[in-house]
C-alpha cells in the first residue's frame, strides 16, 4: 500500500470525524451495537479465517468474538451513562479574585485515531478490538494498520465492520484500514491522524513513537509493549497448595501457547521443602501441557532462538519441560529455575511463549529486594496464606509501584473488560503510565478537555447546556447533580 | 547547586512519598489549608521580596497571593469530595466469556514530581502555584526548580510552605528545592522524579522533554509552552461596540505588561468603516497604555528585539504605541497591523510583552481559512453580535480543534482557579493535549490507575473497601453510588 493511499485514507477519516462526533452519544451507542451485531452475524466465517491464519482454534476464537462485542456493547453503556465525558459547570460567582465568569467544560473527541493491530489477539485486539472499540465510542475514526499475522481476518472483519457503520449512515472513512509496515509509518506521520493505539513489541513500539514525537505536531501514542507479570508464591501458600499452584500458574503460563501479554513469566518461590514440592508439581504439569501452534513463523523462531539460549545458560537449569513433537511452528512448554542471587537484568525481560523463569529465593528480604529490581509490569501476582498479613503488606508495596494490576490468589492471565479493569503499567509495560488499553477507562485516551467561557447556549454542546437535554451526570459548582426525570437544572 | 545536592533533595522526595501518601486524602486536605495559612501570615514579606525582585507591584503580588491560597484549599476541597480517585468497583459477577473476579480501581499518586517555576507568576506558577499545589493534593512530593527572575521570592516561599509541611508531620523532603540550570536538568533525570511540570519558553521546554523522555524509564512531561491567544471580532461585534472591544483588547493585552501565558496576540478585524472605527480606538487605547517594568532584562531585551523587528518588516504598519520613557526594562505597549493575505507564519507565534497583531481580513472566507492555520493555542476568543449565529457557529467549529478554552465577550487573560476551566491546548500550547495546568483537573496529572484483584481488604486502600471509611464515591458495578451516612455499601 503506497503513501498516496494512506493519505487518502487517513484523509477519509478527517473528513469522517464530524459526522462521528455529531451523530452523539445515544447515536453513537446504537452503531456499537450494530457493529456488535455485524460481527456475531459474521461469526462462522470470522473464526474460521482467523483459525486458519492464527490456529488458535475455534473454541478460543469464538470466545475472543464475544469478548469483541462484549466490549463494543459495553462502551455503549459508557456513552449512554455519559460521565466519562466530566461534563462540568461553573456559573457566574464572586471569588476572592473577583468576578468568575461562566465556565462550561468538558471531553471532546481528539479526531482521526491509528490504532495497530497485535498479532495474538485476532479480534480482541486488531481490526476490532479494545482501542478501535474504544476510539469509535469516544468519537474519532479509526484507521487500523492490519497485523501482517492475521491479512485475512482483518480484511473480513474490516469490511464487516465498515459495512455496518456506513449503514449506520456514517461515512466509509469512520472506519479505515491499511497494511505494510511503511504504511504504519505513514499513518503515523500523517497530519489528520491525532493519536496512536499500539500493542505490540518494544522495538516496533519505540520506532512509531518516535514517529509520532518528531511530527510537526506531536500526537499522544499509547503503546503497550512488554511485561514479565511475576507471580510470587510466599512461604505459606506453597505450604498449603503447592499442587493448586503449579496446575493454575502452568496453565496461565500456557494459554494461547504463552502468547499472551500477561503471562506470567517470572515465578519467585520459596527454598526448602514446600518450595520443592511445589517444583516438583510445577514440573509434572510442565510434561503434560498441551503443545500448541504459535502465531507465525517468526514468533516461533524467536522463541525458539530464546529457549535455546537458556537451555545454554550456565545460571539456568531446567525444571521441567513438554516432549516438541517438531510439527511445524509448535511451541512446547518449558520453565528453568534459577537462584535469586543469579538473577541477572537480561532474565528479566519478557520472553514470548510458554516459557517461564523460577526464582528460588532463600529469605523474604531476598525476596523483597529481587522484586525491586523489576521494571514495570502489567500485572503483579501474590500467592498468600491468609495469616501472612504482615508479608503481604510488604510484598504489596513493593509491588505496587511496579505494576498496573495486582492479583491476589489468582492469574493474571483473563484480563476482564470491565470498569474496575486497569491494564497498563510504568515503562516499559506501557509508554503511557496515566491510562489503560482495556476497560471503560480506555476511553480516555481519545479524548481531550475544552471549556467554554461565556458561551452561548446554542455553541455549547448539549453535555454543557442547563437543561441537559442528553441526560448526562454534570458537575455544577463543584456537586455532581443527581439526574432527575427533568434531567437537568436551571442554573442561571 | 552540584549533582550530590540534587540527588540527596530527589531522594528525600522519594522517601518522604510513603508519609505524604500515608496521611489519606483528609489530611492531606489540612495539610493545604495549613500551606495557605502560612503563605498569608507571611504576606507581607512575600509580596514586599517579590515586587523588589519583579516589580510587578503590590497590587497585583498580594492577588496572585490571595490566589495561591484559594487554589490550595480548592484542592482541599478536592481531596475532601475524593471523586478525582475514580474508585471503581466490580464485584463478582458472571459474564459471556466466563466468571469475573473482583476487580477494584483507583488512582494513586505517582510519586515524587519536578516542578519548573515560571518567571510571569512568582506566586501562581512557581514554588506555590498550581503544579504544586495539584502534586501535593495527590499525593506526590515535589522538588520545584526556582526560577532566577525571583530567587528570594523562591526561597522565602519554599521555607514558609516546607516549615508548614513539617509541622504537620511530614518529612523536609516533601518539598524541595533546587536552583539553576543544570540542576533542573539533573532534577528531570533522577530515577527517584515520576513526573515534571513546566511553564516556560518552547525552547526549554522541549529541552527538559527530551531528557524526561531519554531516561532510562521515560515519565511524563507536562508542558505548557506558548500561546499566541487568536481574539476574533465580527464584524456585526466591530459595528456595535468598537470602542468597548478595543478598550478590552488593550487592558487585556497590558496586563501584567504583557507577560501573561493567555495575552491576546493576534486580533483579527474586519475591513470596512467598523473596522478602521475600532482600528482607531485601538490605537487612543494603546497610546494610554500603562508603561510597565519587565520581569527581567532578557524577558525586556528579547521584547526590545522582537519590537524592532516588526518595526523594520514593511508587511507591518505600526498602528499604535505608547511612548517609551527608557527607563530600565520598561516595556511599552505597540500594536501592529497587518493584512490577513500578508501573515506568514512566522508572525503567528508567539511575542511576550505587551505587543499584538491586529490581522485585517477582506470577508469571512479569508478569516476562516486564516484561522485554520493557527496551530494549538490555550484560549481562541469571539466577540460578535447576538444575530450571528451562523458565523459563530462557523468560527467555534475552526477555533474548537485549535484551543483549549474558547472565550465568548470576553478576554482570554485571568484564567480561574475552578473546576471547570481547562488550561492547555493542542500542541504547541502544551505537550499533552489531555491535560490541564489550572483548575481542578490539573491533579490527574500526577495520579495512575491501579486494580486490585481479589485483594484482601486490608491491603485495599479505605477509598476501595466495602464499608467505604472515607466516604469516597463509589462506582459499583458501573453506577456511581449516594454516599448515604452510612458511607457505603456492603457488596460482597
Amino acid at each position: 500500500m503506497d503513501a498516496v493511499e494512506v493519505d487518502e485514507i487517513a484523509r477519509a477519516a478527517g473528513t469522517a470525524a464530524a459526522a462521528l462526533e455529531g451523530l452523539g452519544r445515544h447515536n453513537r451507542a446504537t452503531v456499537l451495537d450494530g457493529v456488535a451485531d455485524a460481527l456475531e452475524d459474521a461469526r462462522a466465517a470470522i473464526v474460521a479465517t482467523a483459525d486458519r491464519e492464527t490456529s488458535l482454534g475455534d473454541g478460543r476464537l469464538s470466545q475472543e468474538l464475544t469478548r469483541t462485542c462484549f466490549q463494543l456493547r459495553l462502551f455503549g453503556d459508557v456513552l449512554r451513562e455519559g460521565s466519562y465525558l466530566e461534563a462540568t459547570i461553573d456559573l457566574p460567582a464572586a471569588t476572592p479574585m473577583g468576578p468568575r465568569p461562566d465556565l462550561r467544560r468538558m471531553l471532546v473527541p481528539l479526531g482521526p485515531v491509528a490504532v495497530f493491530g497485535a498479532s495474538n489477539f485476532p479480534l480482541a485486539f486488531s481490526v476490532p478490538g479494545g482501542d478501535t472499540a474504544s476510539a469509535l465510542a469516544a468519537g474519532c475514526p479509526v484507521v487500523v494498520k492490519a497485523h501482517p499475522a492475521h491479512p485475512e481476518t482483518s480484511r473480513l472483519c474490516w469490511s464487516t465492520m465498515q459495512d455496518a457503520v456506513v449503514a449506520h449512515g456514517l461515512p466509509v472513512g469512520t472506519l479505515g484500514l491499511v497494511e505494510g509496515i511503511r504504511a504504519g509509518a505513514a499513518l503515523v506521520g500523517h497530519p489528520a491522524i491525532t493519536a496512536v493505539g499500539f500493542t505490540g513489541s518494544a522495538a516496533g513500539g519505540r520506532a512509531l513513537q518516535d514517529i509520532a514525537a518528531a511530527r510537526q505536531r506531536p500526537i499522544p501514542f499509547y503503546g503497550e509493549l512488554g511485561s514479565v507479570n511475576p507471580l510470587v508464591v510466599t512461604p505459606g501458600a506453597a505450604s498449603q497448595r503447592a499442587e493448586e499452584i503449579a496446575q493454575g500458574f502452568v496453565g496461565s503460563m500456557t494459554v494461547g501457547t504463552g502468547q499472551f501479554c500477561t503471562k506470567p513469566g517470572l515465578l519467585f518461590l520459596p527454598s526448602g521443602a514446600d518450595g520443592e514440592r511445589l517444583r516438583a508439581a510445577l514440573a509434572d504439569a510442565v510434561r503434560l501441557a498441551p503443545i500448541g501452534v504459535m502465531l507465525t513463523s517468526a514468533i516461533h523462531d524467536a522463541f525458539d532462538g530464546e529457549v535455546a539460549r537458556r537451555r545454554s545458560d550456565r545460571r539456568l537449569t531446567i525444571l521441567g519441560e513438554a516432549s516438541d513433537d517438531r510439527a511445524p511452528r509448535t511451541g512446547a512448554a518449558i520453565v528453568f529455575d534459577v537462584a535469586a542471587s543469579d538473577l541477572d537484568d537480561d532474565l528479566l525481560e519478557e520472553s514470548f511463549g510458554p516459557t517461564a523463569l523460577v526464582v528460588g529465593y532463600t529469605d523474604l528480604d531476598q525476596l523483597v529486594t529481587t522484586l525491586g529490581r523489576l521494571g514495570g509490569q502489567l500485572t503483579a501476582t501474590v500467592h498468600a496464606a491468609a495469616g501472612e498479613t504482615n508479608l503481604i503488606a510488604r510484598l504489596h508495596r513493593v509491588l505496587r509501584g511496579r505494576a498496573g494490576r495486582l492479583v491476589f490468589d489468582g492469574y493474571p492471565t483473563g484480563v476482564a473488560v470491565s470498569w474496575a479493569m486497569h491494564h497498563g503499567g510504568p515503562h516499559p509495560a506501557t509508554t503511557s503510565v496515566a491510562h489503560t488499553s482495556v476497560g471503560t477507562a480506555s476511553i480516555r485516551r481519545w479524548l481531550r478537555p475544552i471549556s467554554y467561557q461565556n458561551a452561548p447556549t446554542d455553541v455549547l454542546p448539549p453535555e454543557l447546556r442547563d437543561e441537559n437535554p442528553t441526560g448526562v451526570p454534570q458537575r455544577v459548582n463543584g456537586t455532581v447533580q443527581p439526574i432527575g426525570p427533568a434531567h437537568g437544572f436551571t442554573g442561571r
